[in-house]
């Protein structure tokens, strides 16, 4: 039995996509971007594209769950407030399309891909590509987005309640 | 030609809105209520609900626009991550029904239905009550969300266009 899981990282500018498949202990890229919205435009407008931009990767992929990284509370609030309308804008299209919404703190989705939560940035994107056997490296929200995919899939128990093979990956806890 | 126009005063709990009809100089009520997040609920089902309650409301009334209210950026950064969300959905909702949708801070909204930005709350709810001729003061979101629609169907320009005849209302220059 197939999952395929929609990872999200929400940005008030830009807010990457990766999709995976879990088939087992497999875990398989499908697909991974980003969606970025015009940063001179009204709000409405930003929150538009961002729905948009979520709706067609549904579309095209049909994940069957998703995952959302809980971002980072920054000392701004401004920047705050523009962070968590478009994270409500990004849940608000993925409960439109029947999808479940599971969450994860950043020190959660490393803590599964890396295996501690204080992993510097570039090592969970090393994570990402070993895990994924990806030939290089996807852009920074891209790979944060399919870190938060193979968190959730991990967190599903698939892998804990096997322990599994050693993979090609060789660091971290989730091989 | 008659406008219809939806205001929100969005929140993490309680969302508020009010439809008014802009006809010429006169402003109709039309309906206002709020609605209700389960406070318990994971995120995605709290923004699940307050989508659906926005479209109700949509559905029903049929606006011909929409006016969101700036929230206030709080010092506690969770609180205002939360109402962010909460403030991304509502517009989710909103530009997704096609509207049009207007932004305007509480001194905004003060100033277009009171006069002045400093105005006490009790003074926007008095006004509104007034403006729109209504029999008793509707709940307190409710209410705010009255305001937004007013300070909208000001903002126009269609009365600072006309002046307009004195009407019931004695104070503020909203008349």
């Amino acid at each position: 039995m197939s999952r395929r899981i929609l990872g999200i990282d929400p940005g008030s500018r830009i807010t990457g996509f990766g999709v995976i498949d879990v088939v087992g202990q497999e875990r398989h890229y499908v697909a991974s971007g980003c969606v970025r919205t015009p940063p001179g435009a009204p709000l409405a407008e930003r929150i538009r594209v961002l729905m948009a931009g979520l709706r067609d990767v549904i579309t095209t992929y049909q994940p069957t769950e998703s995952a959302i990284e809980q971002v980072f509370v920054n000392v701004n609030p401004a920047a705050t407030l523009m962070l968590g309308q478009a994270r409500g804008a990004c849940i608000a299209a993925l409960v439109d399309a029947g999808l479940p919404v599971a969450e994860y703190t950043a020190l959660q989705v490393k803590q599964a891909v890396v295996g501690q939560g204080k992993a510097p940035k570039e090592q969970v994107q090393f994570m990402v590509v070993n895990m994924l056997r990806l030939s290089g490296t996807p852009q920074a929200d891209a790979a944060d987005a399919l870190a938060v995919a193979l968190a959730h899939a991990g967190h599903a128990g698939l892998l804990a309640a096997t322990g599994g093979a050693p993979r090609k990956v060789r660091r971290g806890r989730f091989v």
